[in-house]
C-alpha cells in the first residue's frame, strides 16, 4: 500500500516518520477519517474544515488545503486501486531536534494521507444490528477535537470486541449518575418513541455523520433534542443508532443485557443517509 | 544524533517509523525518561521495571530487558558523546497493516531508545527557584502509567512557559474544590512547617524521583503524608518542591501570585538527592 507523507508517495511498510516526531512522542497531532465511496470522498470538505479548525486551536501549522488533500486522495485511491475504503489524514507538530514538551519555534509539521481498504466490519451488522458493551469513558478533556491521543478509545473498543461486541458505549459519571458519551470511534443517537435524542456536545466529538443524520431527521419532521442522556434511561429507548464515517448508520440491538429492536426510524435514517452519500 | 530503533542504530533525522505505527495513529505506547549522569543511568532498573509493568497492563509485548536496554544506552551515549543528558525509551504496539482500533493478533512491537543532551533548562533555577502557573488537569484516566498520550501535558507546560513559568501546576476539581495533581512532566511535594505532604497517587504518576525523595525524607526523620492537597491550602505551605528525572529536586518560589521561600528542607533534600544520584 502506498501512502503520502510530507510531499512524497512512499510504501506504508517503509520507514517514513522520524523517531522524534511529536505525533510519536507526545500525541501532539490530529486526524480525520473520511469514507471513500466509488472513488469519491463524501463530506471531505467538512472533515478538512474540522481538521483545520482544530489545528488552529492547537496552533499546529496546517499547510495543506481541501483541493491539495483531495487531489492526493484521488492519486492514492488510483495507485492503491481502492474505490471504496477509508481516507485517513493526520497532521502533527513535526519532529523535535531533541525531545522536549516545549514547542520549538521553527518546525516543519508532519502531514500524512492514507487511502486504505475498509477496516474489518461484518457486513451483516447493518441487517442484524450491532451489540454494544458499556465501558467507562476515561478520556481527556480535549474530546471535541480529533486528537491522536486515543489510547482510552482503543482500550474501550478492544474491551467491547473481547466481549463479542462491535463497539463500546462509553459513559462518564456525574454525582454518582452515569451518562452516555460516545463510542471508541462512533457516536450514538436514540429514538425515544417520539423524538430523536442525541447526547449533547460536551467533551465529545462534533461528529460529521451525527450532524448529517440529525439534519436528515429534522428535515423528515422529527424533533431532535440534544441533551445529557443518562445510562439509566437508555433501556426505555425504542431504538438506538450507532453513527460513524465507516459504520454510517447502524442499528444497535443490544447494549450489555438490554435488547433493542431494529425499528422503522433507524431504517428510514439509514436509507436517507445512504442516499445522501451516493448523491 | 543516532538513535536505536527496533534492533538498528539510525540517524534521528532519518525516516525510521512506519506511517501506521500505532504510536503515531493511536497513542498506543509507553515511555520512560532516565537521567544520564557521567555515562551512568541512575534508577534505570526502576524505570525499566515501571515500563515493563505498564506494558503488561496494556498488553503490549515487551521484548527487551534491563541488560539489553542499558547496553544500548551505553552504546548510544558513547556514539553521541553524551556523558550527561537524557535517555528516552518508548515502546508501542507496532505498525498496523491497515489502521484499525482493534488489535492485530500478530504484531511486531516498536522499541525506540534515544540518548540526547539535556533539554533546555536554565541552570539558575536550582538556585533562584522555579515559577509555576496553575492550569486545569485535562488528562485522561490512565495517568498512573507513562503513556505517550501527552497532549494535555504539552498544553499545560507550554501555557506555563508562555506566562514566564517553568512548569504548570495542574489541578482537578471535585465538588467545586480544586486539588493539586502534578505538572506537565513533574510532580510536587510540600513542606507544611512540620511534615512533608505529597499528593496521593490517584490518577497521577507514581514518580520514581518522588518515591526516592520521599524515602530520603523519611530516613531523615521527616513525617511524610500522602493525601489530597487542595489548591486553597497551598498558600499556607512553607516550602514547595518540584521533582522530576531531569529537574531532580528544584525549589519553587512562585505559584501564580503566591510567593514561597527556598527553605532549609528543600536544601537538605536537594543535597541528599544529589548524593544519591552520584553514588
Amino acid at each position: 500500500m502506498k501512502v503520502f507523507f510530507n510531499g512524497r508517495i512512499v510504501n506504508s511498510d517503509s520507514p517514513t516518520i522520524k523517531a522524534l516526531d511529536r505525533g510519536m512522542t507526545f500525541g501532539d497531532g490530529l486526524y480525520e477519517v473520511i469514507k471513500v465511496v466509488n472513488g469519491k470522498f463524501p463530506f471531505i470538505k467538512d472533515h478538512v474544515g474540522r481538521l483545520e479548525k482544530s489545528s488552529k486551536f492547537f496552533k499546529i501549522k496546517f499547510e495543506y488545503n481541501l483541493d491539495k488533500i483531495e487531489a492526493i486522495a484521488q492519486e492514492l485511491s488510483s495507485i492503491n486501486k481502492i474505490e471504496s475504503g477509508e481516507l485517513f489524514l493526520e497532521i502533527t507538530r513535526g519532529a523535535d531536534t531533541i525531545r522536549d514538551h516545549i514547542f520549538e519555534k521553527e518546525y516543519a509539521p508532519t502531514f500524512l494521507e492514507v487511502v486504505q481498504p475498509l477496516r474489518r466490519i461484518d457486513a451483516n451488522l447493518w441487517q442484524t444490528g450491532a451489540k454494544l458493551v458499556t465501558y467507562p469513558d476515561m478520556r481527556h478533556g480535549l474530546c471535541e477535537h480529533k486528537t491522536i491521543d486515543l489510547l482510552p478509545n482503543v482500550l474501550a473498543k478492544n474491551y467491547a470486541h473481547s466481549k463479542g461486541g462491535y463497539e463500546a458505549l462509553m459513559f462518564r459519571t456525574k454525582n454518582g449518575e452515569k451518562y452516555v458519551t460516545e463510542g471508541g470511534s462512533s457516536s450514538y443517537i436514540f429514538f425515544d418513541g417520539e423524538k430523536i435524542v442525541a447526547p449533547k456536545i460536551d467533551n465529545i466529538l462534533p461528529s460529521i455523520t451525527r450532524s448529517k443524520v440529525l439534519s436528515i431527521a429534522r428535515s423528515m419532521g422529527f424533533e431532535v433534542i440534544e441533551r445529557r442522556v443518562w445510562l439509566d434511561e437508555v433501556q426505555r429507548m425504542k431504538e438506538v443508532m450507532l453513527l460513524s464515517t465507516v459504520s454510517k448508520v447502524m442499528p444497535v440491538v443490544k447494549i450489555d443485557d438490554m435488547n433493542f429492536s431494529f425499528g422503522s426510524v433507524t431504517k428510514k435514517l439509514m436509507t436517507a443517509f445512504e442516499e445522501m452519500i451516493s448523491s
